[in-house]
């Protein structure tokens, strides 16, 4: 492993990753890619140490890439189920956690459908003096961190294998489609994207990226960008970048503005080196967000026939699980010469042993 | 373990099941159950290798029998639970298994309802040009290989502990009673002891072994063992070996046949030396297949009054879970004497070993 | 470890332990303390050992604390959740207890809502001549002896962390308070501060503490203490001691009185060392047993205020999971100056490690 700093102690959010750390993931999951590309795929860097993944809302494939990941630091793994939990007897879930950490254990993995659960959990934890580390494993509509690293690390890898870093998204134009309004997933890979300096193009129907809903995103980002002080009114016009039937593209005053919104696929896709699909909840329909599976696919689903307005060596992404033929269609998905959807998920394994190494390893 | 060569990269069915195999199969286990004789029962062998227990239906017995194995094995496990799963979310079935394929599996052991899906899974890794091994852990009411093989094993152990191998099935006689319609062991079973040249006589009432069904497994058997040249109408006649109260038996006019079938317990237990009992689905009541459960037993279950016609060592089977007094009698199945139901177990744990080890050790 | 001879073969009651044995599985549990407290929290004592968790009634607390502490002492585990199991396929749990051995497991952990289940799998296992041994995990509202053990060790490390002994609760005034009628870990722990030489004084209300039910309680430590000679109907006035509005406190006549019943918490609090909260499961104010948890609490339920009538060192303990604010107040509760609830989730692990430990090292 590269000798490090890594002072971070708990996971929960990239607002406020700096370079230096997502460079540090990206490094330590590139040495990890290799020891799973060994016949022994197995270090014995976390030996005696304990990672409870705490899974409050029900997770296979997120589960067991945290599972494997830990196993193969040679940690020891516990994993809570809720349906089968103290949880149903009426227990808080501090208390929950707290029980965990005083059966001996040193990393949290934890998901929750309540956004900041995870770092109501790290703030306890730290309230009690405690050297127990929480990594968020996706909360509510809030964040998903580990997910936006493994697809950083994804397409860096993709540009340069031996020596993935932040800096080589720079000025890339990615775009991220679907389901913007509740996606977790495009949170985090808004702030880490927006962090490398890439050009992040959000495309959705209105009824999933509302105008309100953008214009805080905006806000949020921007207002980072430039500091509080910047915060106001005023400044939101400048940059609402949205592009719509009746309502044509808004451009930026900004020197360089890197986040853009579309009510429409096509101006998100031109000459995109990436597109991220985002999944698509089935329960939106019920909620009359959507017209149909079929309309969605027809105007936001990825095709090859769509991906030929981007440039000509784009790939796609998406976190999984796919619905075939909605987000994207279904020979895409399985086309190796775009689809990098296999790879996100190999990824995942070497990005989570990345997280579980950094944070576990300053407890010695 | 012993040196040996094995080609074969998944274990889906044993209909085409080499003699070899069969017989490696049974050395490696025997070398196993010495191993689990031991105070520690572990081997490196799969040390940093990953098996995936993937069971979309839920089961307790074999998945816990696959894991111990793994675990002896030194293999590092993961368990789907199809319950708590992405399955539920809309994904594919071949998409998980391509999702636990890219998390690093070396071997996915799969249970599924339906007939064919181990099948399925097996010929798309195989597409994509990957490694990785299935292995069948039962599929619909198609086949369950290790099942057979475990019974195969107990049996052929009981005869020559120190070297057991197919031939010794050689003119056994060997009753399977019960559900044979419904039952992916019998068919698996009936694979592995036809392949011995064991005479094997299946006993059910007529709506659990219909006459077109009896013919169509005659016609599978026997046209596999003839060439595909002599599958045909007439043939099957001569192969019809039915016996009940209103058609009496019907005898083979090929030179040694194999494969008898009975709609009457007894004809199927005289002189038998091995008596496999099915579980029998409390479902089938429900679907009208039985009349009652008690009537079964009195019919066809199992008993030591009934186990008079068979020879005096005769021994009996059952894969498990057994309902007492229904497929065999309480006090039978407790008795040392004629049970082997408990050595099926302690088999199945060497007979798993086996195969993990066979499709693992060829990864290196 | 310390070396000692450790006869007990399961670990189902502690209504028989010997003074030694309880010294033994506190020095043995302070020993793995001090492994916990270490970097690499595992010891290799249980390697190639099976520990199966047989929960036939859900849990995550206990189950968590014993796989924890199996691996460890390197030991497999098998997870077995009743919902998923062939229990639900009409399998009995003899059966299922019996599949586990024949797999291989050394150590049967069981958990089940019918009081007597562990005992029945300790007699069959016994009555095979097999070496398993089987450990209760809680069962109906029978015994829980971990748990007791556990809250034993808890206290006696808090006394003297150096060297935990039963003797040092002598004399020692503790309080059990709540749900006596249903609490299978009151009934573990009643035995074992008896036989420390403490006395116990046991509050709930009327419903939760009947008259018969009260009587039978003294009946059977009272039986115990003398000789099953001094059992009788006339002897049952004698240790009757029950304090409540209507009917003042019975003084006992007995020399030494150790175990006091009261329907106020008062009395029960009054100088009292250690306060042990029971868990009150909300199923009991359907069943009319309560007027409402506020009012519960009102009486019966721990608070700062009411602490006052203990000692001024008085330490709470709970079983967890903890209703805040019904059993004891949620301020307190965090309070680490008075609880102990964490110290016990803690004590756990090393207790569960010490009773595996003991159960598994006599199978070489």
């Amino acid at each position: 492993m590269p000798t490090t700093t890594w002072n971070r102690h708990h996971i929960l959010s990239l607002a406020d990753f700096t370079t230096t750390e997502y460079d540090t993931v990206l490094q330590t999951a590139a040495s990890f890619q290799e020891v799973l590309s060994r016949r022994t795929k197995k270090v014995p860097t976390l030996q005696g140490q304990v990672v409870a993944n705490l899974f409050f809302e029900p997770s296979t494939r997120t589960r067991s890439s945290f599972e494997i990941a830990a196993k193969r630091l040679s940690a020891d793994t516990l994993n809570f189920a809720a349906a089968t939990s103290s949880i149903t007897k009426g227990e808080t879930i501090l208390d929950t956690a707290k029980t965990y950490l005083a059966m001996g254990t040193d990393i949290m993995v934890v998901r929750h459908r309540e956004a900041g659960v995870p770092n109501a959990i790290a703030a306890e934890m730290d309230r009690l003096g405690v050297r127990v580390s929480v990594l968020n494993a996706g909360d509510g509509q809030h964040e998903h961190p580990s997910q936006a690293l493994l697809d950083l690390f994804t397409i860096c890898t993709l540009i340069d294998p031996a020596s993935p870093r932040l800096e080589l998204l720079k000025g890339k134009k990615i775009a991220i489609v679907g389901d913007i309004l509740h996606s977790r997933v495009a949170r985090s890979n808004i702030w880490s994207l927006i962090a490398s300096g890439a050009q992040v193009h959000l495309a959705a129907p209105p009824t999933l990226l509302p105008k309100l809903f953008a214009e805080y995103i905006l806000e949020e980002v921007g207002g980072k960008e430039q500091g509080a002080g910047s915060r106001g009114q005023g400044a939101k016009g400048d940059k609402l970048i949205l592009s719509s039937p009746s309502s044509p593209t808004l451009h930026s005053r900004l020197p360089t503005p890197q986040l853009f919104l579309h009510w429409q696929l096509e101006p998100a896709l031109q000459n995109a080196d990436f597109v991220m699909t985002l999944r698509l909840q089935k329960e939106r329909m019920t909620a009359h967000l959507l017209p149909s599976l079929r309309e969605y696919h027809q105007l936001f689903g990825i095709t090859r026939t769509k991906l030929q307005l981007c440039k000509p060596k784009v790939k796609v992404l998406h976190p999984g699980p796919v619905n075939r033929g909605v987000e994207i269609s279904s020979d895409l998905m399985d086309d190796p010469e775009f689809s990098l959807i296999q790879s996100q998920v190999t990824s995942g394994v070497a990005v989570r042993m990345a997280l579980l190494y950094l944070l576990g390893s300053g407890k010695a």
